[in-house]
Formats: C-alpha cells, structure tokens, sequence
C-alpha cells in the first residue's frame, strides 16, 4: 500500500513527510453519514498535485494554536492534474490541470448556489465551510502531498485553457487555489477601485496578495503594515508604500506622512487573531481590527479576510480563548463602517484572475516571492516560514514546476 | 426677545420646555469658522415645526450617558412648514410641508455627493456626521420646538407633494424623519428580502421600525426579540412573532421553535451600545451583536442601526467607557457575516417611504403606537418613555396634527 | 412500453396528449455528444409530476410562430415527485416534492457558478440556455406529463421541506417553476422597490405575476396595461390599477390620470415579441418596448421578460423575422435607461417566493386565476389560453392537486 | 463690454471665435423661469478656463446633424480657476483650479441625490439634463471660451488639492471633464472587471478612454475596433488589440483570432448614432448595437455611452429621423445581456480617476493623444478632428496649460 506521500503534523512546531495510501474517490466516512451522502464519489477525481502550497492558516495548526491532533494532514493549496475521475465527472478530462479553491463546497447547497462557497452547507458535520488538510473540516485529507481526492470536481475545479501554457506559468497559476483570491477579496469587500487609498494590514503572503489586488483593482496608493522589516522590504518592491507598526510615531501619523491625510479609503486586516500589539510584544488579537478602524475614512468599508477563529487554546486572555475580542465597535460605528469577514469564496474570483495572469496582467508569484521547494522539504518551509521569511513556499512534489 | 419654545436638557433624568430666540438664517458660529463656511446661510429655512419626536438617541442624553451639558437643546425628528428661506433656496416655497432628515448634510461634500449623508464632511467639526440637538454635533439647535432652522435645505428637505394630504397623514409621515427611515436602513442592510427570516433585536421604536420594515421588504418570518413584554405585544400587534431575551430558554431555542431551524437569514441589532445581559439585571453592552451573530445563518449579513458610541461616561467597564466592547468576531468571522454599521443616511429612504405611506401600503404610525402630545408635555414624554412604554412620542407644539 | 402521457405539438393550433416510453435517467443524444457528456446521467432524477402548466411561450410554438416539428413535446413547469434517482443524487431523497426550474442547467458550467443559470453553456448544443420541451433546446423532454426527467437533479431542483405543506398549497407552488420567478425578475431588475410606480405591459400570468412580484417588493402603485378586458379586471382583483391600451387616449395620459405625472419609476415589458400596435389589429414587436421607455422617467430601469426571439417565421416583417426590431433607443439613451433582457434564472428566486408562499405571505395562485385540470384536458386549456382567458392553467395528471 | 472669446456654431462645418461679454452669476432666463429658480446665482462661479476640450458630440452640431442654430456656443469640456464666486458658494476659494463635470446638475433633486446627475431635472426645461454649449439643454454658454459660469458650483466642481500639481498635469486632468469618465463609465456598465475580455467599438477620444478604462479596470484583453487605421493604431500604442471592421473577414472572426473564442465579456459602444455599416460608405444607426450583441457572451453587459438622440435632421432614414432604430434584440434577449443607456454621470468618477492621474497611475492624455492648440484655433481643430485625426484637442485659451 502507500504510495502517497504527505505532509502531516506531529506536534507543536513539527512537521513531517509521511507515506500514506493513494487516495480513493470517497467521501470522508463522517461527513458521508452526516450528511447524508454516500461514501462512494462518483462526482469525484484523483489529482497528481503539480504544486501545492504552505499557508499562514497551517502555521496556526502547526504553532499549536488549534485542536489539531497530531497526524492532521496538511495542505489545501493545491494545483494538480487530473489522473482519475468518477463516473459523473461530466466536463473534465483526464491530463487537465486544474486549480483546485481551497474551500470544498458541493455545488449544490443553497449557499454554492449564490456563490458562497466558503460557507458550503454539505461538506462540514461541525458547521458551514470546510477545506483540505484542516482540523474541525470533516477530515478531508490534506494535499500537500502526491495526490490528493478532490469531491464535485466539475463544480469545484477550474481548468486551465492549455497544458502547456498553464506549466510555464505554474508558479503564479499556483496562487490561485487561496492566497490570490483571499487577498482580492479582501481588496474587493474593501471596496477598493480605482484612485482608492488603502491600508494593508500584515505583510505575509495574504497581505502582499492583498496589496497586489489592490493595485490591480486600481488603487492610486496602497500602504502596507507590518513590524517584520524583510516583508516591508517586500511590499515595497512592487511599489507599495510601506509603514513600520512597531515605531514610535502612530500609525495614523505615518499614514499621514505619505498622503497628507491620517484616512484612507479602504483597508484589509490580513493578519487576523494572531495579532500582536504594535510593540510586537504581546499578542492583541484585536489589534489590527482597531487600527483599521482607527485609519479608515467615513463611509469607508473593511475587509477582513485575515482568520479569526471560535478557539484558540493557546491565546493568553479567557475572553480571546473562545475568539472574543476587545473591538473598538463604537468608532467603527461612529464612522458608519461596513465589514465583511470570512474565507473567500475562491470560486468567484479565480477565473478572472486566472485570466490576468494568463495574459500577462497579473505578476503574483514576484509579489510574494514565490520560493519552490520540494515535497520532501516541507518540514524546512514550515520552519523559515514561521520566522517571518518574506517568501511564499511552493511544494513540488513531482518535480514539474518549471526553474523561475 | 424670544418666541421659541424648545426642550432641553437640565440634568440627569430632566428636560424642560424653555424660550429662546427665534432661529435665524445662519450656521452655529463653530461649523462656520472650522468649515470655512460664511455665517449667514443663504442655503437655509427657518421651519415651523408641525411634528418632532422624541427618540431613544435623546435618551441616552437626558440619562446622562453622554458629555451633554446642561441646556443642551434636544430634537432631531422634525416635519415643518416652510416659512422663511434665504436666497439661494431655490426648489421650496413657503407654505411647503417638508420633512427633515435627522442627519444634517451640506449635499456638497464626497460623502453627501455618494449619498452618505450620515457622515457629511462638512457640518461638525468634531468629525463627520451631524444631527439637530445632539451634543458633540456642532452645535445646531434642537427641533423639538415651535420652530427651528435647517441648513442646505433644497438638499436636505423632501417636500410632501400635497399639503392637504400631509397633514392628514402626519402621524405616520412624522416617522419619516429618523426611525423608520433607520429600522428600514437596519432591515435593508441586513439584506432583508422577499422571503426571508428576520431577527430584530430590539421592541423600541427603531426595533418596530425595522420589523415593520422587514415586512415591507417581504420577509416571510420577522422575529422581535426583547425583556420587555409591553414592547413584545406591541411588535405582535402587526403581524411579528416574539421571543423574550429575559426566558431561560436560550435565543437559540427560542427561535428554533418558530422555525425549526435555530438561524434566521438576516439580523439587525436595534439596541446599541444600553444593551443588558439576558436577565436584564446589568448592562452588557455586547450582548445584542453576539446575539445577532449567534442567530445568523453563515453568509448572513447584520443590520447595526442601533446606536454605539465612542465615549460613554457611564459605563461600568472602563473599556465600555470608550466604546471597546467584547464581541465574538470569531464566530461571525467563521460565518462569513458582514456587518454594516452607523447612522441610516436618511435621504436614500425617505422618498420611497412617504410614497408607501402617502399610498396607503405602509401604516408605520400603528406599528410604533404613535403617541400624539403637546410640547409642554415634553417632560412626561420623556420619563414615560424612559419607563419602558410601548409608545413613540410625537410633540406638536402647534395643534397641526390632527387627532388619530 | 409506453407508460408516459404526454403533450404534444401536432400543428398549429392543435396538441395531442400520446403515449410515450417512461422517462429513462439519461440526457438526449445530441447534448451529450455535443457537450461531451456521459449519455448516462447519474446526477439526474425521475420526477412524478405533480402539477405542470400550460406557459405562454408554449403557445408561441402551439401558434407555429416557431420551427417546433410536429412531435415535439411541451411542458415546462413542473411541480413533481422524486420517484427515481441517478447515483450522483445526494442531497435528494425518494419521495421528495421539488419544484422545476423551467431552465435546464448543469451546475457546473461559469454561467452556472455565477448564477445565471438561464444561460448555462452545457445543455444545449444551439446556444446558451435551454428548457424542458422547447424547440431547439437541445431536445430535453417537456413535463406536461406524467413523469419526466430532470437532469442535475441536486443542483437543479429545490426540495419543499414539507410534503403535506407543500401539497396543501401546491397551486401556489406550481408557480415557482416559471412565472412567479418570472415576473418578479422582471419587477427585480426594473428597480422596484419600497415606494416605486411601476407599469407593467402585459396582463396575462406573467405580466400579472410581475404586477403581484411588484407589491411584494413595495411598490406604492402598479398599474397595467393590456387591450383584453378580463385580464384587465384580473390585475385589478389584487389592488392593481389598470390602463386599457387600446383606447384613445395615450398610454402617457392615462398613466397621468392615475398618478399626477405621465412617468412611472420603473417598467416590465411581460409581452415580447407578439406585441400588438394599440389598436390591437396589428402586431408591432416593438410597442411594448418603445412604450416602457416613453413611460419610465429618466434614470429609470425596465424589466424585459417577455420573450424575444431570434427567429420569427410567422413574422410579416422580414426584419421581424429574424428579431430586429425598431427601437426608439434614442429615446432611451435620453433618459439613461437601463434594460435587463433574457430568461429568468428561477434559482436566484424560487427559494424566496417558496418561502412567501409557506409563511402565507404570498398568494399567487389567486392572482394568476390559477385553474386547475387534468392532464387530457390539456388540449381544452391550451384553446382557451389562446383566446384569452384570463387564467393559468394547471394541469394535474395524477389527481394529487387538492380542491382550491 | 466684450471680454470673453467663445467658439460658436455658424454653419454646418463652419465654426468661429467670437467676443461675447463676460459671463454672470445668472442663470439663463428660460431655466429659471421654467424651473422656478432665481436669475440670480448665489451657488455659481466664474471660472477662467485653464484648458477646454473639442468632443465628438459638439461635430453633431457642427455637421449639422443637430438642431442647433448659428449662433450656439460650443464647449463642454472644461477645467478652470475661480475667478468669482456668488454668496452661496462655501467651499471653494478664488484661485481653485477645478474640473468641470460636463452635465449641469442641481445637487437638490431627487436624481442628483442618487447620483444621476447626467439627468438632473432642474437645469433643462425640455427633459432631464443638460450641458454647457449644446443644442436644446436650457442655453447655458459654451465653456470653449477665457471664461464660463458654473452654477451649483459647490456642488458641480470638484477641485484639484494642489494647485502646482493641477497644472503640471493638465494635459491629463482636462479629460476629467467628460470624455475619462465618459469611457469609464463604458467600460464599467458593461462590467468590465479583472481579467475579462472587452470590446470597444470606436477608437475616437471616448473610444480609446474606455480602452484605457477598462486596462485600468483590469482588463485581461481589450480589442478595439473602427475604420480608420490611424485611430487603431493609436489604440495599439497602449496595448490594445485592433480590428479592422471594414474588412472583409467577420467581427466574429477577427475577434476568434485573438481569443480563441468569437464573443467577449463586456462591450462598449462608443460611437453612437452616426455609426456606418462595416463597409463604411453609408450610415447604418443601429450597426454598432447589433455587433457588440453579436460579440458578447450570454450573460453579459453592454455599455452604452455613445449618444443615441431623439431627433436627428440628418438622417437619411425616417425612423432614424425621430432616433428609432432597427435593433435585433432578438438576439441580445436570447443571451440576457444587460445595456445600460445615456449620458456619464460624471461625478461618480472623476474623484477616483483624478487620484489615478495625480498618483501617476492613469496617463489618459497619452492614450487620447492630447493635442493642445490656442483657443484661437479652435476652428482648424474642429476640420481636423472631423476629419478623423487620432487626436483629442485641447484648446487653452490663456496659455496656462504647459508644453507636454
């Protein structure tokens, strides 16, 4: 048996490349039985995963921040091929690659009907939404890994034109099963458009990902936050502006050194609960909320794709274990601020955006230093990642992603 | 001297019906030297005041929860008779029966040009926003009186196209100026539409306004909630089910017995920030939105007309104090809700609404139980209200409104 | 063999009810081949039907305005029961009642994903778009049957959550498969909301439905317009006012006569192509629509549901007949008028009329005069609807439709 | 008296530089006797004119094809300085440098409230909106002039934040006035967002303004098509793609060349009535309607921001005469597009685009290829322009406007 490789939790701050069972076209055998499926997948494929990606909500799991048990596979970034398909798999082919959104939704629900995918009604016995590789999902298997099972494929996947096209690109193409999305729709529910001035909170992967939507949904300023000097550095390279949260002078301030207002237009929180308070020292999860409070114009909208979660074992305050947060409501209030939190729903934004990159619009992968590694280095991604490296790692667990 | 009979604030618990000057054709003295504006309003009307109601927003002021000084003038819900306008008034006569948005606006600034005239640029120097008689708004004098003046009036006023028929439909028309067009904008922004369920929070007058609303709107099921049973059988008395926040039974439980399910689709908070735990006994003033969160269905979205505040002086918990409540944005976060907060920019709404009232599909006066008394009897109004009656007062300091 | 009644187009002006093979779980030949689909269709169901009715653009094939062949077979709004499923059918159980959108989509398609579900790119090899029984769609079976075929079952049907309930009310809920979708897209996307004025073109059911849509959605006054006197009064029996279009007088002062203006704030063309001048004695394809934008103030929007075509037989004028028609867009392009044209996509509504209708906030049936006969009567239906009854006929071809 | 220069109208194809007295605070006679407004203008400005801009719309006049008599002044297009102001004008000081949206607008109906104000209904007694020097909008004067008054200034104008910077990029901020946002609003009715594939028909000034909008949109593709082979090229210089449409090959298969697909997402025409057929020789109204209902997707949008008008002497054809033309709706019904109609409601872009320019991301000058020449040329610019030149002339009547 085996064949299958993949990345599993072990223990706080340990991951490791494990050798499982290739995966079947089934459901997971409690999200079968709570919802009535069945076990069997006709509506399913197998996918060889071309490139698969490490993300900032696995470091939660991997940081011991959540109820993950050890043996939690990992990975819901995945861009792979199709190898195999069930029996009503109408519109894919076997050899196509595909983007898979890291949200699994059936296609069918009341809340995949009107676009919501993130919040998928079918897939999760806990609540709505689910995804690969995560804890309290329904056990869907993680794909940072060989292969991976992908359910109501033809609704979930989105092909790629051309084979040979989509390869060459890969390495931006891959961005597109989470952090491109998620950043857009951070940039988007923000209601950034053209001539917008934004505020970015966080410098990670999602916040540079935020950062570049915004200048393609054409913002005139976008101006990022953060206290790690290299994800800065980063954001400046394709023309943000750039503010050290962890200095001195307020952060209104430093907006107001670049725009000559202490107000943007719009602002996305791209870092969520594992905030830390401007000296850096302290976590306060309701930091980065506050301050786009604090920064954001009247009539201004927030765009809250960063996680906030309903349990965090290891947050420091009582309140902030069950995901309470000290939120300053009545500023917000006082500004008539619209919010819009919650995953992405991938789906609603992946064509197009699939569509930039393929005709040379959109340039992701150089935003936010897309750094390929292999399969079996998971466990050294995981790790740099961790200490703050101003890149994106791209597993390659088949070795087909093209040099840079 | 004088001629001008208006309430104000005396201290904590006291309002008085005083005489003042006559308004005149100018802006407060502040709003012009901050905003640059010229003192002499060529823009502005002076209006006799046909109806001007009393609102839960007073309450907060004559309680003493605010920073409101003794002789604040008080009244924001007004309904006039044109009968001066200076000379750059163009669009109105005298004689004209108009309605009042609460929120003032200049009609020239962004936000105004967008329609988000709760949050004019400028008419307060404190920050965006403004209203008439409220502390911390400029300084613009207060309309429960015999008269009062309004500024950028071809703006802001929306003219009834009959006279006649005005006045015979003043009780629901005199809504027009703040609460209904408010609970509408709470049920709107929650996403109200034809078939949806609907939790309002909240049987005050802006909570019977936006359960009524919700039924304009086409909600298949509304739902009021509140501790207060006199409120609770108002809201029944049009058509609303009920549930009582003060039962052993959790909201949830409640709720799940009117619908067999334990969510509704859409949620609007027409409390604020005087919000009180279940049992009533203390204030909590995040009880309302965690509620609203606990009870929307994911993708759901929450209408927050009620009102927060960024300084609150009689809060117990000193983070309260300055409008930083504990909110459970975890799980709104996990259901992908969207918020929208602040004061209801009333001229987007008030248009269609006097239509539905001055066509006979809207009957918001018996909704709210439409009180009528005179302006002497402004103190009563007030410490009744304040009790918990299931009333909304509306002064007629001239005899104009005809009996019910 | 056989099993099946079915109705079916013979020439024009007649239908026959035959005797076909039972509906097996399988799509026509030519979409799978064209569409690259399995002929097999796991994701497919076989419904009973429960009700199913006669459609006014089934009449334009009954009236040989199409190239319908002899043969072809009608129905598409249906009302059934799951008796059969494919192995792809999850969230569907034996015994369900759902009702049918009348359009035909996969679920999986971009069109789909975005909710347009009127233009699904799979299902018909012709074009976008396609429906049970209808000429060039594809050749899907129609529904003015016994049993019929659904394909995409879990995406396509939507469950009622009570059977009894659901059967008890059933000629109200008949009306989601079509015209109550139908009409309230109209009103939708003409902008009708609390307090607009509406006209709506056309009084029969979908025009009708579109005036009662109107209400729900707030209108303060509908008014329609037609040259048949019974439908006429039909709209009146709900509150509607009413403009004979064949008299004297101009459709602008009529309008003028109800409202004290001669513009409405939004407009429903429910007519299409078969338009008659106002004399009645002609057809003018374009009447209704150069009447919507005459009637609709400036910055207003129109609702065309009505049915145009792109192919027109039996059109006197060559441009007719292959659906050029002339417009007077420059008389739109002067107001800055919006048009919203097509098929209704009846998933974005039927859940929420659905909802109306169980929590007895909507009464359809009654207001389309809904008219309930057997399966063999179809032919006596389809005569009378073709001379103008003022009704929507039902037909029930398993006695399951209680007495009104 | 004298003192203003001002291009009139004299006689088809002739135009010239005229003195005419300084402008007043007043407005015309007719608007205000017909609308009930003073003569007297507390709410206007005078403004120098900075720089002032040929359209295509004022050649309708020139060629005759309009109504207009000898005598009509020209000029719509207009960016200035304030040089006087009436006792109601609060937020704007002498010495303002201002872009002058081309629709005359109120700020105080209920059209502009919601931010339609190509269609205000207080500034032309003939029908809803207006403009500077244009044939049957009220008689306001032409802005092709040293000076021009500004009504509702306060609201109308929207002001540059530095002056130095103002002029610096007056080449590009003098497309403000009309034909930037004009193409924006093109591109952004029809929904172009990130990634799609548009189609703009027309390469003229408000041709390449929508292909340069919808790049800033995020266009993935944009194809542009007209006759002259100098406009396409000039299109070409900023990255679109071209079609020749009086080439022998189809619309379709140009465009199939270039996608891989015959239809595209969003459409804009931008050329309006006077289009000709594909072969150039003779005027077919409705040619560019029907090809961009050809050309786009089912489901898609159309953009419609070429003017269609209401009387056109000059048509060959009698239903043209009165703007009714041969539409085949037919088949954009069958795809459900969406077309929106009429004048740019220039205010509710030019904030954002204004931003773009001043923060270097929007070089629309460029794009347009802005040619300035002295007011006194104005009569060369109008034969060369109508003649077809790639060029976008911008008259400068002060020298104000630097070299480029």
């Amino acid at each position: 048996m085996g064949g299958n490789r993949i990345v599993v939790y072990k223990e706080p701050g340990v991951v490791a490349v494990e050798d499982h069972d290739m995966p079947k076209l089934e459901v997971p055998a409690d999200v079968a039985s709570a919802m009535g499926m069945s076990r069997e997948a006709p509506h399913a494929v197998i996918l060889k995963c071309v490139s698969t990606n490490i993300c900032g909500s696995d470091q939660h799991m991997v940081r011991g921040r959540t109820t993950a048990p050890p043996g939690q596979t990992l990975g819901h970034e995945i861009t792979g091929e199709v190898v195999e398909k069930g029996s009503d798999v109408q519109f894919l082919q076997i050899g196509d690659i595909v983007t898979v959104p890291f949200n699994i939704a059936c296609g069918r629900c009341r809340n995949c009907r009107a676009g919501d995918t993130g919040v998928c009604l079918n897939v999760n016995p806990g609540r709505a939404g689910s995804a690969y590789g995560y804890v309290d999902m329904g056990g869907w298997e993680g794909g940072q890994a060989d292969f991976v099972m992908v359910p109501f494929a033809d609704f979930n996947l989105l092909r790629f034109p051309d084979r040979d096209a989509a390869l060459a690109k890969i390495r931006d193409l891959t961005m597109l099963s989470d952090i491109f999305p998620t950043g857009y729709h951070g940039a988007y529910t923000a209601g950034v458009t053209t001539g917008s001035t934004v505020y970015v909170a966080g410098a990670g992967p999602v916040g540079l990902a935020a950062a570049y939507s915004a200048q393609l949904l054409g913002a005139a300023v976008v101006i990022v936050g953060d206290l790690n000097a290299e994800r800065l550095a980063q954001a400046r390279s394709f023309g943000c502006e750039t503010v050290d949260v962890g200095q001195d002078a307020t952060l209104e301030d430093q907006v107001a050194q670049i725009l000559d207002t202490n107000e943007v237009d719009c602002a996305v929180d791209a870092v969520g609960f594992e905030a830390s308070g401007h000296g850096g020292a302290e976590e306060r999860p309701a930091q980065v909320l506050n301050d786009i409070m604090t920064i954001t114009r009247a009539a201004g909208r927030l765009g809250i794709p960063g996680l906030y979660v309903t349990g965090d074992p290891g947050a420091s305050d009582p309140d902030a274990k069950e995901g309470t947060l000290k939120v300053r409501l009545g500023l917000g209030w006082a500004k008539s601020h619209s919010l819009t939190t919650g995953q992405c729903p991938v789906l609603k934004y992946n064509r197009g955006l699939m569509m930039s990159i393929l005709h040379d619009k959109a340039h992701i992968a150089d935003a936010v230093n897309a750094t390929v590694i292999g399969l079996e280095d998971a466990p050294r991604g995981y790790q740099e990642f961790d200490r703050g490296a101003a890149r994106k790692y791209v597993l390659d667990p088949h070795g087909m992603v093209p040099a840079a």
